[in-house]
């Protein structure tokens, strides 16, 4: 695999480009690939009573101030519509910026108007053994919650629906516990790649006592790249979470940070297992190695066994092959059972030998 | 053995569940496996003066107010009943969620009404070498202390022993005193399990030295893994005591802070003891590569001084059993014996020079 | 490649002088190598609707009021003029010594009358793998900004273009505004080495993967040391751009600290994948060890079955093949396929043994 | 090496006693082994003019108040004893039960009465490579010190001696200062151990150097353990004399806490010093590995060279050796030189061919 | 090189005592080598207009207040004289102790009348590739310095021309200022080690590249050995020279404090070098490792081919060199061409074979 593709994104690598060094900040570039025609938009609108929802493509944006306001967007490389979005939702510029530069660490960023969260989603398909991210933008504002990303799965489709179904506390809290129930969404994803993770070293485990391939060990630095790459991620998310439940900021309440606590609890955990799985993944290194080593022992103790028991038996043969005229002995009538005395005699004290050396 | 087994707990890796993503906080779901047919409950009630206890199956709870009271609840997997316990004892919902969620990190949480304490019971098997963990949950309320565990084993037994002996100060102190005997039980617990791994160490060290087989590297392998599922135990158990002995919860009295000050000697210990034994087995590692190394080359060394001195001398008596009608010398009276001198001269010098190289 | 190149600059080696030690401090010596012929000095002077640009040749440095002034040199050997500048714009001694001392770690000092900015630009020339490092320094006093270096290479060609066009917030701010953007176009052109560096990653992984060549470790070893050179001096390049945003110095004003917040993200992150790319260096090797080891176990397999299949056989047919004039069962007429059939008989079960060994 | 006895003491390890998991605490168990038939003590009290001393075996403890008293117990199997100088001397019951567990880690721990001070003393026998390492406590309370151990060497002898002769200022300071002597003593002798195992690296490194033999990677390893074993206990001495020298504990005056900053200056030179020999002992490993490595390249060379040249050449041999009855030529007059001339040329050949790829 | 010598110093062993353990505090035994026949002393009295210097063997010492006076001792053995400066200048006895152990780490010290600074001299000879330490006490009193070494050399030449000549501030300033300078004097000559190493490490890069010899591996180990010995250094000289610049005490002036800042970086600088050679040398470990891997793995599959083509031929010609008495087809007109047509058959086919393989 790449490590391109797994330390950026999925994606091919020729699709993504860095802002030009020396272009001002504040410069609207989208820094990912286009993964679809057009931009899906949904529009959430609820109060504990009333629940509204709209979709649509590339649609203006519409500021609703009836209730609480989710307005999701698919779709990066429109970014006419994002600066639309953005002086409709009154987005400071360098937010904009860094929503649409996909290359950002996961970081929270206070704005006199809003609250910006910037984390990445990860998938792990088992199949291909391929570690796609890809970085998801939540933006809070006073009366609502704004959602970027470019891939066209529906991501969020579950809180959609615990929305739509009122199923627990959901639409009786703000737009901050909204956002925390986004990015919670987000981090119980990465225990699914990570159970997969898991998957595949035990699997590997079991390749590697039973018969290490070729394949072995560029699986382990895949491994290895995936975990670098979710670490990369999952470190900086650690801080925004911590900023996220200790921040002051007037647009999360109280009530919210007692969840992100919870939020917390899981990053760490995450954290750990991250850790905890890279040193297994060192671990079946070095199992690997030591297997490849004792086979070799194994290989070369065979070889030995054999040569030395019968490069010196195959000169004698040698020796009474040869044509000279004059060999004392060899019309002696039981010249020939003697010499096969000698060879069975020769290889037993060699068996012997290596018995007692531990090599048989 | 399976690393999915010993990161998570002893038990067949499909009767994990995790919580689906996008659920409620606050859902109650057991994520571990049913263990056992029934709930086995105990419930004991003392004073200094008093000692009650009844044995129950699948009994509702009760709160009883005569004196401190250790309600010992076996089996998580009747969720209607844990619900029932929160609603009698008053747990907050969320520390409900985390006791049946086995796959939290310890961690200690203070409640308006409670403080939950989660920590993981080891038991590590010499005979299959196997490293099983148990989640156990001491929930301490205004009265009394509740444990929550899902393994029909009798883990408190001997606590249980001294409150009805009334053996050193248990009867005469408060709920937190109790919490603070039932997890001091189970660290000491720990010192068991790393002793069974000393020994294991032990004879890991022995092998090696005597005859690596080809098990030994998967031994080194397990122990890596059992140490780093301890050691993700135990490194937050050490935060865990520390908020214990620090926290000024209403329900920790100082007098009872003084002992878990003792308990935390012992957590840095345990902490302590699992690094060395991290770096031993890393070291085991190295000498057993090591070892297979000196091996090889001993086996190679062997290989390359019989082949060295007899395959010139077996290409020579091949020579001299060539058919070619003109080979000046070949009836020559002594060429024979002058042959044999040759070849012992040969083995001499080459003998010498191994010698020398210091091979032999 | 060269270490020294690569730890000091990717000029000669010879070029480097030490400052002899001794020295009484305050000493001006040119630590580099002369790079050009003549001094390169760019004056541009600049207000909101002004703009200026004067080029010149060891040219006198002259203050120029009217405006913010950015006085761009290029060419630090001659030791004369930079004294001049010193004396025209009031730079303190030891300033001036660490502007010609290109060996500096990266710091940000305050002095009484300005603020000296001492940093590296990096250059990454794919085709012969070598990384230049070259020292910038970026002085802000009050009314402009001095930027130093010997490299004759435009390096802040794009700035002086949106000056020019006045593109962006350039011109409507002061003088710390300026200094922030020069460093921010440095720091930008970590992230092109960086992507440089990640496609010789991806090279070398293919190039592991399918044939290792002797070229293969060196190629790692040249990435490692590019990899240690960049961190040693990024890792003082964030705590120089921490002082940026934090210290109070009144040339710096809070405006500019916004952006600088920024700039500090742009440096974490180079950070970041420096040691993520350390890291991924680090697996590549192990692949690349690990290739090798599972390559010559392969060749050592290969070796050990026709070993051990032909030898014994050479071994018969040399029996066969003695001169003896009595061996017993030579003239039987079917002798020679009985041989066949035993040869083919123990080829058999060596074949049939090997298999199960997982030879084959 | 038995890892057990490195890592615990360098006594039997059947001797060891883990206190049962459940026991209350302050149960008086001496976990360790009984070293000798009986008591013996020590009882010593000064001012600056006078000087008594007394010993007995077995001998009830009095409470002396006419000047300084130093009780030197040795012998902690006879807990009925060890009782009776707790109640004497006004002991706390936890403070008593570290003392009879040997395993603890070197602490300070203030009781309202005195100060607990454990620690470990240190044994390196360089014939045996076996490091002993033993429990020492030192009690300091209002009026003097109590030490005790087990073993029956006078590890404290050099410092009566002082107290009699009344060298240095030792009889004119108050209890305080005695225990701080008395520490200093034990890590004094450290600097020994650490002098006796840096001669086994020299050593070792010798050996590796000249001929690496089989015993070679097991002392490796065997130094390690003994290194981790010191860096067990000294990390957590530094801690303890850390908190001797700023604890403000009413009876550790100000003046003797002036030489307890030479004490800590010792430990962290100690500290020091185990880290850099445990960072030789890897680099010895990585010398060893790699001696190995290389002689293992030489021989396969060498086989190399020998079989690259004979197999050919004797399959040419074995080819004119063929009784076919019609083979060209075996009938020329020269074959037979022709034969040699063909042989040494291809040896020549081939012996360039080796020089150039620097195999020779 | 012996370890010891270079962890301790570049004399011989057997020179070094450690205090005897038991001997009381401020116990005066210098613990190296005695390298010099007399103590040589240089006095030197300066202020801004008058500068006298004298020259004398073991002359008393006189306290001169007509200036900055700096009393320059070499030769540490003699210790009556070394008591005699203590009582002339007041030297705490603690202090004189520590400047005789020649085996302290780097650190300062403040006493009431007087700032003493122990900090190590280096040399490295790049012949011998030794490394030789040297302690040097750096005493500050009121009104002057002491400096105190054993090694003949004359260290601070340099310093004594300056305040002759009168070059730079030197004479302007106070005591502090000289001990500045001679503290920044010996950290200047780490450079120049530093220096040495790094072209001793370019050389060994260089000889790994192109043929790795024996002494190889023990250059690589030298080298981190010598670095590992700097780092023991370097790194409490960190923390001196930062308790240099920030203590409070009286004799060290605001305005040499500045100048110390000066000293912080380039001790900062050091330690960054000593760092980054040590995972050069890694680096050169790892490359020597995979050098000698890759040249094994080569001649390994030489040796394949070879034997893996020649000895199946050699068997076939064995088989048509036996003797029975009944060989069909030997008699065959062409058999003998037809045996040369299957040899070179067989040969073409491995030969592809092992190409496809990638071993040509």
């Amino acid at each position: 695999m790449r490590i391109t593709k797994l330390l950026r994104s999925a994606t091919e690598k020729a699709a993504f480009t860095r802002k030009p060094s020396g272009a001002p900040p504040g410069t609207l570039i989208y820094t990912g690939r286009r993964e679809m025609e057009k931009v899906q938009i949904h529009l959430t609108t609820y109060t504990q009573d009333v629940f509204k929802t709209s979709e649509g493509e590339d649609a203006l944006p519409i500021r609703d101030t009836a209730g609480t306001t989710w307005y999701d967007l698919r779709g990066l490389h429109n970014i006419g519509l994002i600066e639309e979005v953005g002086k409709t939702f009154g987005i400071h510029p360098l937010a904009l910026e860094d929503i649409l530069d996909v290359q950002q660490r996961p970081k929270m960023e206070g704005y006199p108007d809003g609250v910006l969260l910037l984390l990445k989603a990860f998938h792990y398909d088992k199949e291909t053994r391929a570690l796609s991210i890809e970085q998801v933008s939540v933006y809070l504002y006073d009366g609502g919650v704004i959602t970027f990303q470019e891939d066209p799965g529906d991501l969020f489709g579950s809180i959609r629906k615990r929305l739509e179904t009122s199923s627990g506390r959901i639409r009786t809290r703000g737009a901050d516990y909204l956002a925390y129930a986004l990015i919670d969404n987000i981090v119980d994803r990465y225990f699914n790649v990570l159970d997969k993770i898991e998957e595949s070293l035990d699997e590997l485990e079991d390749t590697i006592m039973k018969k290490p391939e070729p394949a072995t060990k560029s699986r382990i630095h895949e491994l290895r790249l995936s975990l670098l790459s979710m670490r990369k991620s999952v470190s900086p998310l650690r801080e925004m979470v911590g900023s996220f439940s200790t921040d002051e900021h007037r647009l999360i309440t109280d009530d919210t940070q007692l969840f992100v606590r919870d939020l917390k609890d899981h990053v760490i955990q995450i954290t750990d297992l991250v850790e905890t799985y890279r040193d297994v993944t060192n671990g079946l290194y070095d199992l690997y190695v030591s297997e490849i080593s004792f086979r070799m022992n194994a290989v070369m103790q065979t070889l030995t066994i054999v040569s030395t028991i019968f490069i010196p038996l195959s000169f004698l043969a040698g020796v009474f092959g040869m044509n000279f005229v004059h060999m004392p002995g060899m019309d002696y009538e039981y010249a020939y059972h003697i010499f096969w005395a000698v060879m069975l005699l020769i290889t037993g004290l060699m068996l012997y030998w290596f018995r007692r050396r531990k090599w048989l």
